[in-house]
């Protein structure tokens, strides 16, 4: 076999075999198929798409090119939840206790953040003394005890995956169906949860910018993750404005507490009742009615909030801090952002509120920088509310005085005001399952 | 500018710059691009093509990517012919005498065989003495005094050429006409010569297999040339069946040879003289009619024959061999080949008996393996003529005797016979000036 005959066979339109495709996924990660033969092979894929068997193949096998964690012990319980990403997206730390709560397995990795938008990981790291990385023992021995575990991201999950997103970086075949479907879904099996929820992102914060498209990838995701053998459900949710309030590393930790302690209602609180029945419903073979039930008693009896703390405490935080969130440590300047006119809010860019909270100091422009917990914006007015000429529209925190000036710069630049009230965009634009 | 950039917006079908195509070339050069990023480009270029400006800046990048032959000091005079390569294509040793004998500039560098074609020079190094290279001085000065001269490649002659075609070839990017015009077109531009003559193979022995590509690839080419200020013309000549008689190295310097004497005609001579013309025609600034009187006359008067003596000898060539043909080293093993049967040659795949003299050591399989100059076949029917059963079909001439079997079978599987006498396809598909 030669992966010149495959790249020449995808060129051309043709339905590679599982064979074909395991030859490319193993013979890049072993570097006998070159770097120029995989960017030109992506390239075919990008412009002539792949068939559902296909993308199954190619998942697999980026799958089973590193690691995989074997969370057979705990049967149909396990359960994952990933996002496309998005700016304020918090709601790992909230679903993951509610589903924790009620008798599912979240054995969870997660992200840094990049660019405008944040990672689960950066944000837990806000809390004292939380640690990030456990051995394949106390984790898996955490799950099994406490319902939750949440670590960052392992070096070798899906290798293949890992030069393939980069080698897309740079080739301009990121936004590609089938290579972000097997991207997703190869991390998402190697680490090895038996119902997955995806909540696929979509608007001016998020890689999808239509619903369209992010229908289209929530389909086949759902679609490829179930030949896999894997429950799977998609969810479609807004990511124009940010979600909930709070965009900021210990800013986001308050927030979602305050949801966990059922004190905050509104956007995140809707979208993560969504995502959590989904998760129940998989994880515990029960309709989603029920599940839901079950989650808004997990938040309203404080079973949630509770489960909360045991998995923070358990991985070494400091509960204190989320049973009193004043003590997190404030940043040194708060500046007011206010309106410069009367109107409403008619759009919010959510992408360009995250690339001024990464401005500020709550994010990274490049991998591997230093993040600043305390920095990051609470967002006053949303799309669709009425202001008026001085008043506050948001909230900069930051410990790095030079740079409120562009923060806010970008901030003004990332809202739209209308005269007339706009029409909300809704919160959730599908349940793929 | 980022390469990034650049891939995006071909990729989407834009039409690139001339700084982007630029950027791209000399990047790739100088390894500040990456081949990942190149092959995906080229993949790009592969579905969504280029505009007849972009090729003209791809041509023209490449061919300033390294050495140019300056060949001012001839003025208008200076021509050069290229073929796309076929079986038994020994043109140039035909038409650059016959051009030179009439005052054209043939200023020539070819190439060596490899597969199932051969090379120029492979062929005049058949000839006892002949120098393949030259340094410019003694080129430059030949070709002043002689009006011809045929050397090898130089080494730096578009370099970007070079390594754009090496990771075509392992990519699957080989059959794109803006990539092959632009291959071509940038070697014979950094070649200096202010006319160039293509000879455009179309059929089984080709590496167009259609009319129709070879005229699509044809009219690119002739336009890409004229848009960078040169003479063009382009001949789509049959290259279903191999082109004269003789396939191999000295075999072919011998048919080459009695073409120039006058002793042969047929469809090698009418092509060599459709090519000729074309040179002459664009050197001298006369008439294609009255540049076709003077290719044949410089056959009848022996003025062509003479002026390939002199260019031999004063390429250190012993002229003893091309004065008597006979004087060749005859190969050790001479095999006729039979039919099998009663009828008529209807096909012959020009191809599979490229293979097939390759196999007995007329060519290469693989760069830079040895050959046998004596090796190759002399084809005693062509397509069309009537064989009986036991006929003589051709002669295989090899120093190795155990490559007779294979080349034998290689050379009947070539063969299709009929009852019927076939159509004949044309020799001569077209002529774009």
């Amino acid at each position: 076999m030669r992966m010149y005959d495959i790249i020449h066979k995808k060129r051309d339109g043709g339905e590679l075999t599982d064979e074909e495709i395991a030859f490319f996924v193993n013979g890049f990660v072993d570097k006998t198929v070159s770097e120029g033969q995989a960017a030109a092979f992506m390239m075919a894929v990008f412009f002539r798409g792949m068939t559902d068997a296909e993308i199954s193949s190619l998942t697999l096998h980026m799958a089973h090119s590193g690691d995989t964690v074997d969370l057979s012990r705990f049967g149909n319980l396990s359960v994952d939840k990933h996002s496309t990403g998005g700016v304020g997206d918090k709601t790992t730390l909230i679903v993951a206790p509610i589903a924790a709560s009620v008798g599912c397995k979240v054995a969870k990795m997660s992200g840094r953040g990049l660019g405008h938008t944040g990672g689960t990981v950066d944000k837990l790291e806000s809390i004292p003394g939380y640690k990030t990385s456990l051995s394949a023992e106390d984790f898996m021995e955490q799950v099994e005890k406490v319902g939750v575990a949440v670590i960052g991201q392992t070096g070798n999950l899906a290798p293949a995956d890992k030069i393939m997103y980069a080698l897309r970086d740079l080739t301009a075949t990121v936004d590609s169906i089938p290579l972000i479907t097997s991207s997703i879904m190869s991390k998402k099996l190697a680490a090895g949860s038996h119902s997955i929820v995806l909540d696929v992102k979509v608007g001016s914060g998020a890689f999808m910018k239509t619903v369209d498209d992010a229908r289209s990838l929530a389909e086949k995701m759902v679609e490829i993750g179930k030949r896999c053998g894997r429950n799977m459900t998609a969810v479609i949710t807004d990511m124009n404005t940010p979600l909930g309030n709070n965009v900021g590393n210990a800013l986001e930790i308050q927030e979602a507490v305050s949801v966990l302690k059922g004190e905050k209602t509104g956007d995140l609180r809707d979208v993560c009742m969504t995502l959590a029945s989904e998760m129940i419903s998989h994880s515990l073979g029960i309709s989603v009615d029920e599940s839901l039930k079950k989650a808004e008693n997990a938040i309203s009896s404080g079973a949630a909030f509770a489960k909360f703390k045991e998995w923070i405490s358990a991985q070494g935080g400091d509960t204190a801090y989320v049973d009193d969130t004043s003590r997190f440590q404030k940043a040194e300047y708060i500046h007011s952002v206010v309106s410069p006119v009367d109107g409403y809010i008619g759009e919010m860019n959510a992408e360009k509120i995250g690339i001024a909270a990464v401005a500020l100091g709550a994010g990274r422009a490049v991998k591997d920088a230093d993040i600043d917990h305390a920095a990051g914006i609470v967002l006053l007015k949303k799309t669709g509310e009425r202001v008026s000429a001085g008043e506050e529209l948001c909230r900069l925190y930051t410990n790095n005085h030079g740079s409120i000036e562009e923060a806010e710069k970008k901030y003004l630049e990332a809202l739209c005001f209308a005269d007339e009230k706009p029409t909300v965009k809704p919160l959730i634009y599908g349940v793929i399952r």
